[in-house]
């Protein structure tokens, strides 16, 4: 569960890894021990709030939020945990968000029977015609607390930010697994931008990371609101879905409710297939991934690359790099923000 | 000279220092490794300066002169390479200054018959009366460039920065070696910052880091115009100079223009004293350092709080941290941004 790379570029505080790698023997040890960084940036906040201290305060809430996302993140066969985990991680967000800079404010939209919930931060100077926006969506265990890092690469180059949970993912999983037609929710997620006065609605983006990158093309194929889409780590299809990681595979089961493994990989492999809507695609689309990634293949990457006949396509394949480049992150991680700047007129 | 939480806490890139934890066997590898990740950043700094994206060129410059630094950082037998690195270190600053948000911009101030060259950061929105201000100082081998990082949590409480290298330090050391006089120096930059016109002269603070602690106390105990102090890292004297690691009385005879550590322990120890002077300091004053600090002996730290008969005092004596807290920087540096804000009148 030692995914270093991406928990220090998240925000985890390096410290705290170090001291994880030192101490934690078992999966039980990897929960009781981020647990309790959780709970101890809970003190911090709440002893910063006390004095004063708001911008300390919502930093060490969202730390807090972040050791907690992480206590659960991989707790695939313990629904109880994970779940308790799920919604302190919400709760200890929910209450940094306020003292964050720019403040994170929560938003809740209807799709269908279903509410998704999201963040809207706001760039601190828009411009008169609102500001541009992008939208950025998680992947199997990532969720919308765990973009603020990002989210501020972005905010810095006048982009507005909308974090959101969909199907399958983060608290919405409550709601409903997995399911076919994400790109429903991010539509949904682009009507309530387009009528959000801050915004511009002519200058709507989308990022997606991990299995979000699949999300993402998807979205994008679908709603022609969506002026530019960045793949961060992204693949065709789950053909190879039993060779991949057992954890991953568990993952998706578990996020596509299936009871097991074998039970989830006919379902996986029937849900995830971009081969019917690429070339839908017709706006700027940046791929971005390792060369390295054990989970997508280069075999896989290089069938989204021609699938996507219609869009002008930047591919970034960077050699020595693992998935979506976690350990390389301080390269890789303002280059994205900067295509989205550059793509939808941000500040750079 | 793996300083890793320092190192991290600064801003070297995480995936950079692991891989130096993995190939570095030789101290010639250290420079070669780090000199070389300079060389990395500076190529991707200039790209991003060609495609126009200058916050993220100004953060690779950044990135690229902190590699140097710490390449060059414990070269103390090596004053030839030292000093390439540290004139490389100075050019990458002055590259990536007019870029990073807020812009850094140099000021040299004469002192005598010397120049104290520093960087000024303003916080993007400035009060009516001016921003409140905080003079950083830095140790044996940290300088004006590595507390970058810092600067922003300054600057995002309101508070503008101003730091510089004094005698011994950095660029400085080419004019002249450690001198008992350091708050003359510090005393300069003040009277600068008092005629800048954005800038507040009634609420003007001071910040030292390691050896810096120690002269800011100086500094504040000859200058009433600074409202504040904090000692980041604290010592008395040098009594016990042979005890201390062998590096660093390397280090503190290099700076001291010495040629050997043998020459250069009587004069270290009668350039430091807090005795004559301790008593001085009467404005609010943080102390503030790791419990299990290898450096800075409690028992000094004890005397340096007893000397300071006359200030009002916040004594923060963190049990399980090291040298300035560097092991827990999340949770120290942001209380050091606090304390300054409080005092100073800055944004919270």
């Amino acid at each position: 569960m030692f995914h270093v790379g991406r928990m220090v570029a998240d925000g985890v505080p390096y410290p705290d890894v170090a001291e994880a790698v030192e101490r934690i023997a078992t999966p039980d040890d990897w929960f009781a021990f981020w647990a309790d960084r959780g709970d101890r940036y809970e003190v911090l906040g709440g002893e910063a709030l006390e004095l004063g201290n708001r911008l300390s305060a919502g930093e060490w809430l969202w730390l807090a939020c972040l050791c907690v996302h992480y206590a659960q993140f991989m707790l695939f066969d313990e629904p109880d945990r994970r779940e308790r985990g799920q919604r302190r991680k919400v709760d200890l967000y929910h209450r940094a968000a306020p003292f964050l800079r720019p403040p994170a404010a929560r938003v809740e939209i209807p799709c269908g029977s279903h509410t998704i919930p999201g963040f809207l931060r706001l760039p601190p100077a828009a411009p008169p015609g609102g500001a541009p926006c992008v939208v950025l969506i998680g992947g199997v265990e990532s969720t919308k607390e765990e973009s603020y890092l990002f989210e501020n690469l972005c905010l810095a180059r006048g982009l507005a930010t909308f974090a959101f949970d969909g199907p399958g993912q983060g608290e919405m999983f409550f709601q409903t697994p997995l399911r076919p037609d994400f790109e429903r929710y991010t539509a949904a997620v682009v009507d309530h931008l387009t009528r959000t006065p801050e915004l511009d609605p002519t200058r709507i983006g989308v990022l997606g990371r991990s299995l979000g990158g699949y999300y993402a093309l998807r979205s994008a194929a679908y709603d022609r609101r969506l002026k530019a889409c960045a793949a961060w780590g992204y693949f065709h299809d789950f053909d190879e879905f039993e060779s991949i990681h057992p954890l991953t595979q568990r993952g998706l089961a578990y996020i596509a409710g299936c009871d097991d493994v074998a039970e989830a990989a006919p379902h996986v492999r029937r849900l995830f297939d971009l081969g019917d809507v690429a070339a839908e695609v017709s706006v700027p689309t940046l791929l971005l991934n390792g060369r390295e990634d054990p989970l997508f293949s280069v075999e896989q990457m290089t069938r989204v690359e021609r699938a996507l006949v219609n869009a002008t396509k930047d591919v970034v394949l960077v050699p020595g790099g693992d998935h979506c480049c976690h350990n390389m992150a301080q390269v890789v991680r303002p280059r994205l923000a900067d295509w989205l700047a550059a793509k939808l007129g941000g500040r750079r």
